[in-house]
Order: C-alpha cells, then sequence, then structure tokens
C-alpha cells in the first residue's frame, strides 16, 4: 500500500488538502495545470478576500509558500492527470509531463471555470468597452484604481449586475453562484474607497449574503458606503447618445421600467462547472451531477466522496463556494484520506 | 505530550471529529452536556435533511453509531467541561461529572441555540396555540401527519414566516441564519406530500437558497409543489373572527398591504449563538465575535483556530451553519488538531 496522496489542483482547496497531508508526516503529490499555485485568488488576480478582508495575494500567498516550503510535498506545475490506473491505496497517475506518480488516494481540488459573460450578450459585454466583469474590477481594485477601459476616466457611477451565469434557465445555469451577492457588496465598498465621489448601484433578484456576511457587508456596504440595491429585472444594456451606458429593465419592487445610465457596468459572473469536468470524469472514472459538478457520495458518513473508493472531491469541484469553505473541505478531504488509509492497512496487516 | 483530542459537543460537528480522529487511531473524548448523542436534528427531532432527504434519525444516526462502536472513543453524555488547565499538547479538563480527563488538543462543536420566538411576540407565538415553529413542524412531518395543535385538523392553508430571530436589528439578530430558506422550501415541499390539499405559502425578505440549493428547493419547491412565495414585510399575526389566523403586513412587491388567513402559521426560527457561549468563552478561554459566536482565528492557514493554541472551534459555533458543511468542520479540526499536534511532538523531540 502506498500511503503518498495525489492532490489534483492548487487553489485554495487543493494547497490547504497538501499542507495537511504533509502535517501528518505524509507525501502529497500536487498537480497544477496551470504554471503558478493559488487557483483562481490568484490567476484572476482578485482583490480583498471575503470576508477577512486580506489581500489575496497575501492570504493565499502565505497557503503557496508553506506548501512550496514543505519537503513532502512534490509539485508538478503545468501538468495535467492524463491517466489512472489502480484502485484505492494503490493508484498509478500518469501526468501530462510524461511523468508517474504513485499514490493510495486521491484528492479533487478541480474548482470551477467563470461563467464567460459573452453568452450574456444582451447585457453587453463584448459589445461595449466599458461593461466589464467582477473579476475585472478585482483587478483594478489591486492595481489602486478604477477606471472605465474606453478611455480611463474615472467613472462617476457604476452598476454592479448580479446574477450574470447565475439563476438563469435561459442560458443553463440554474444554480446560484453563493458568493457572489457578498463579493459584490464588499466589491461597491472597494470601489467607492478609492473613489468616494462614485455612486455604486447594485441590480439584483435576491440578496445572499447569508450568516454573518448579513450586516459585515450588505448592511455596511448599503449604510456606510450607501451602495444603492436595486431589485430588478434587467432586459438589456445599450449605449446612450452621450456615450454612456444604459441598463433598462423593470424594478421588480415598484414593477415599473427603469433606465439608468451608467459609466461602467460590472457583470457579476457565476461560477460554471470546471470546463474540464467531463474530462476529469473520464481520467478519474467519477461521475458528475446534472449541472456538470462532481458528484458526491454519502454525506453524513462518507463526505467527500467521489463513486470511486480513494477518490474524494471538495471546494468549487462539487459547486459555488466561498473560499473559506474550500479551504476547510480541503482539510476534511485530507482527513478523509489519511483515515481510509490507515483502515486500509489496518486491514491489510490483518 | 498527550495526542488525546477532547472533543465538545456531539453534534454532526462533534460527531465527524470524533469519528477523524478515531480513524488515525487516537483516542477521542467526547463531552456532551445532553443525555443523548447527535446534536440538533436528534433532539429538536428533525424530518429530512437538507440537501440528502435522509431523514435525520438515519443519517445523524449513523454518525452516532459509528462513534459509539468506536474502541478508541470515550463518551461523556450529561457532562460539561468546567475548566480547563494546562496548555497546546497538555491540557486538563475537569468534567461537571467530577471526572478529570487529559488531551493535547481540544475541539469546539458546541453548535447553536434555535431562537426563541417568544421573543418575537407580534408573530404571535405564544399568544396563538396554532402559531408554531419548523422545528415542530418537522417533528409533525416525522409523526406522518401535519396538523393544528389547537384542534388537530389538517389545515387548508399554512404561512412559513422567514428570517424569524434573523436580519432582524430591532431584536438584535442582525445575522442571517444561512439555512432557513432552503430548510423552508423542503418543508413546504414535505407538508404538501403529506397533505396534497394543503396550500402553502412562504413570507420571505430574500430567498437565499444559495449554489445548488437553488433549482433543487427552491424552484421545486415553486414549481412542482406549488409553494407560493410572497415577499412581504410582517406586521402581525392576530386572530380572525372565525378563529383562523391573519397574517398583517405589506407585500413589497406590489407596496399593498395584505392579509390572509391562515390555518398554522411557522415561524422560520434562526440560529442563535450557543446560549452558553459566555460560560464556554469563560472555561475555554477563547473570545467571542460581536454577535456572541466564537470568533475564529485566522483564515487561510490558521483555519478553525480560536484564540488559544489547541483549541478549535468549528460548525455552528462559528456562526450559523449547515449541517453538511458542519460535518466538514469537524474533519477539518480533526486534520488541524493532529496535524499541530504532529508539529509540537516534533519539535519536543528535537
Amino acid at each position: 500500500m502506498n500511503d503518498a496522496v495525489l492532490i489534483v489542483g492548487a487553489g485554495p482547496t487543493g494547497l490547504s488538502a497538501a499542507h495537511a497531508i504533509a502535517s501528518v508526516g505524509r507525501k502529497a503529490i500536487l498537480v497544477e495545470k496551470e504554471n503558478i499555485l493559488g487557483g483562481a485568488p490568484i490567476i484572476s488576480g482578485y482583490a480583498k478576500l471575503v470576508p477577512s478582508g486580506e489581500w489575496a495575494k497575501e492570504a493565499i500567498g502565505r497557503m503557496v509558500k508553506r506548501v512550496e516550503d514543505s519537503k513532502l510535498v512534490t509539485i508538478h506545475k503545468g501538468a495535467k492527470v492524463a491517466k489512472v490506473d489502480g484502485q484505492h491505496g494503490n493508484f498509478t497517475a500518469t501526468l501530462s509531463n510524461g511523468q508517474t506518480v504513485q499514490a493510495g488516494a486521491i484528492i479533487l481540488g478541480t474548482g470551477f471555470t467563470h461563467f464567460d459573460s459573452i453568452n450574456k450578450p444582451e447585457w453587453g459585454f463584448g459589445t461595449f468597452e466599458d461593461v466589464v466583469t467582477t473579476t475585472q474590477v478585482e483587478q483594478m481594485v489591486g492595481a489602486g484604481k478604477i477606471a472605465c477601459p474606453s478611455d480611463g476616466r474615472v467613472p462617476e457611477r457604476v452598476a454592479i449586475l448580479l446574477c450574470v451565469g447565475s439563476r438563469d434557465r435561459q442560458i443553463g445555469r440554474e444554480w446560484c453562484s453563493k458568493i457572489c451577492c457578498t463579493v459584490s457588496a464588499n466589491l461597491a465598498i472597494e470601489i467607492k474607497e478609492l473613489s468616494p465621489k462614485t455612486d455604486v448601484f447594485i441590480y439584483y433578484m435576491d440578496i445572499r449574503t447569508f450568516g454573518l456576511y448579513e450586516d459585515k457587508f450588505y448592511w455596511k456596504s448599503q449604510e456606510e458606503y450607501k451602495t444603492k440595491f436595486v431589485k430588478a429585472r434587467i432586459a438589456e444594456v445599450t449605449r446612450s447618445p452621450d456615450g454612456r451606458l444604459l441598463v433598462k429593465g423593470e424594478d421588480t419592487l415598484v414593477k415599473r421600467p427603469i433606465v439608468i445610465s451608467f459609466d461602467l457596468v460590472v457583470h457579476a459572473v457565476g461560477m460554471d462547472p470546471n470546463e474540464l469536468n467531463p474530462e476529469i470524469a473520464k481520467v478519474f472514472g467519477i461521475a458528475l451531477e446534472k449541472h456538470g459538478f462532481i458528484e458526491r457520495g454519502e454525506h453524513y458518513t462518507g463526505t467527500f466522496s467521489t463513486n470511486r473508493p480513494g477518490i474524494y472531491a471538495g471546494g468549487a469541484a462539487l459547486g459555488p463556494e466561498d473560499i473559506d469553505t474550500s479551504i476547510s473541505h480541503g482539510l476534511g478531504m485530507a482527513m478523509r484520506a489519511v483515515g481510509e488509509l490507515s483502515a486500509l492497512s489496518q486491514r491489510a496487516a490483518a
């Protein structure tokens, strides 16, 4: 039996799992398809994370450093798992870089893919330069300046449109992306901090700042930073004669059409299943649920199990997830992997 | 150094942690203040759990049995921790039953307290017999019959009022209780399955069926089970001349007063900090956050840490939490406890 653990994906989930495996003296093999570690928060350049308020670069950076510094973690960057043979206790994985690795268990922290706003064309992304995504605004916040891409001016009025690629049957995204409401309430605060004269509007269906995010982000954004929350059904984003953008829709609270002009329109993009999931399912021999996320096994005594023994999945691979929960999933999967390998080796010894 | 782990609270979080500790051959000491194991889902008699659809008794029952059957888990029921001495690696805890236990680390899965509806008197609980809580309806579902407590009749019309003890500054509950929207959408389905002729209305501020719960519970409840979702601000619950209950409020979508009569009114009660948290904080020497939940430490490399080294907190002790996430927190805390004890013993040996 091999007691090393193969971890696929070096975002918050995989980094958390890799450190955990090493923390109990076991070998972890971390495979990441990109050439840098850190996952979406690093690759997409997130600004301050929800709910800690820490910069992604520092927070996730600490997780990366801890794993890079560990003698027990072997890292393969720019590599994918191409083939998995064997079974729980004795897996052999062939990587796309030609190498072969051995492990007793496999942890999938393969995450998600940001919704591509081009699939919601009536909301102006791809047509108007000043229609951007939350990811782009995170990058602006990181760079310390909010500006309209078309001419570099500081926007007087910004609209954040929630649920772009979420809760939308028309485009085959029925799920809610869980964290965009909170991220957007926080982003409105960050915009206001950088540019106090800018007015920020958030267009929503429901505000889903669950748990302690309610007063920490929603109320704070509204009360201290004067973010205007508009419950509306958006019809389209067009250009007004003066060159600004027009957000057209129906205010669902007063049941009247509303048309407001903005300098910058931000799509709060949702979380799609990892676009590689069909390939991941095939390579690892695991099932996907109906939306294309990885299918979960039993919830109570088999948490993080997939349908294949010895292969675990957690974080945003299972559905839209926040960073804190993803990190806890990484720890939880590491625990399951180590525990079940112990049971296997006890059975083998008996 | 002592490598046993003391776990406080035998709900989903603590049960998950106890099994995890035992799964790697370590001793777990589980202390539960009640005389039965299982936490809120068992003690309050929950029906089918969200999102698995499994009966609480079976699902959580498996977790209980696994821990009871483990030779590595020592269980103290009907006992609280009265005093904690020592430090990370060598804690000594004195229990209320007079026993003393030794452990290297402590995991707190001390959970929450259901909001007591009596603190929202204008909504009729405590005044009218047919105003009940979600917990009471869970028990009815468990018993296989939905009935009005006043006379045992099957209700023709049921109102579920969301956010009772949540998102309510007036009564000092600013937080959102995270899971009541999903639980209530599911409860409406269960009511309808038991009594197809009953009409169920859900009064809400925002529907927060985050992630994959959106179509699995909200859409399903609305589309397949005809649950009526009413966005409203409730003013009061009174009795109508015919003896039924009147829910009075303002429909915030049409900005008009609405008064509808119901046979049964259900308070979707929120999650308060465990009412014992001030005592818990004192006994364990840990901090509480402003609402009274246990304060979290660093989120990225110190997940589940409290302000006292070697003591971890997770699940609903940190804020309103769902069962699945609580179980993953239990696993994650066990991983952290084992990992940090390994590091301690390595340092001691060096």
